[in-house]
């Protein structure tokens, strides 16, 4: 065993455990308490797997699962942006690039530069596999909303039409799930928890 | 899209939310509070695609992060037996059967009948990747433990033998990493935390 690689490995997976704190605006199912961003990633993983048959390009499966598992690691550093806080939103890309390169030298080069890499493809969002997992990073938290009557809409206020554009791109990874999507839109705006 | 098919979906993604709201006795590091399933997999599910190459067999790291990333599922139903509850051990196996049945039955066949199959292979420990899975498993809590003076341990007068005995197999999956993490029981030995 290479101690020296060996070491770097164990100092990056106990830095990792800073995302078990970092809490997003999503709640979870049955009003509960807001969800991190550790297990938001551990659910699109398992959801990756579950529905890449409506991925409207064939995907890489374990890629799109690594991805979507590392998507959220710079927040450890930049700190979670909602989705429909503007400000947040402006600044996150440049302070997320910082983070991506503090923390991804913390590994071996080999497996820091290829986890950089897949982060970079994600936050690009043209590969195949990036297109999908920006699906399921937008598809989870609309569902768990949606099962909470669409409260954490009604609590920031949200109007439909933002949804619509956060979601500019989700029908080229897959159009199946987009539509699925407009119903529970539609839903909620029909109630009310959607402007 | 098959509706009936994609609900089934759904449903258990839903139901999958669940597992974020089981704790287990692992504190997470800089001792705050403690960890949960869902956040627990996800942590592994890094570690396997980073650390695989101190696997002793060759593993398929695709198949065996899906494994870790659904391993304790049936603690949905079953709840989290600590690793040093006899009590709780004896009787664990039988209600996470039940559990394995009730949740996947709600997936479509082909996806419910793969994912089981996967969780039975994990809990058998046979096949390389599901030896991998459990070093995985066990040296990750032993990591945070040790990252916090061993005080999980402490809290529940673990003695050292019992550490042992958990980790019977670990060898079978990775000698380098159990080597290791002898020296990490060594350590906390010589310091008290382990009696």
């Amino acid at each position: 065993m290479d101690t020296e690689r060996f070491e770097k490995q164990i100092h990056f997976i106990l830095e990792l455990d800073k995302e078990k704190n970092i809490f997003r605006q999503t709640h979870l199912t049955h009003g509960g308490r807001r969800e991190n961003d550790a297990e938001h990633a551990w659910h699109l993983a398992v959801m990756t797997w579950l529905l890449s048959e409506y991925s409207n390009e064939k995907i890489d499966v374990a890629k799109t699962m690594l991805m979507v598992l590392l998507h959220d690691v710079v927040e450890i550093d930049a700190g979670d942006s909602y989705a429909y806080d503007k400000n947040a939103q402006a600044t996150a890309h440049e302070r997320e690039k910082k983070a991506a390169a503090r923390l991804y030298r913390l590994l071996p080069d080999d497996e820091g530069t290829a986890l950089k890499a897949l982060w970079e493809e994600f936050e690009e969002g043209n590969s195949p596999e990036a297109k999908f997992a920006h699906v399921m990073d937008n598809f989870q938290p609309l569902l768990l909303n949606n099962s909470n009557g669409g409260s954490d809409w009604k609590e920031h206020g949200v109007a439909r039409e933002q949804v619509e554009k956060r979601n500019l791109r989700t029908q080229e990874g897959s159009g199946e799930i987009w539509e699925y999507m407009q119903t529970l839109l539609d839903e909620n705006q029909k109630k009310g928890s959607l402007r």
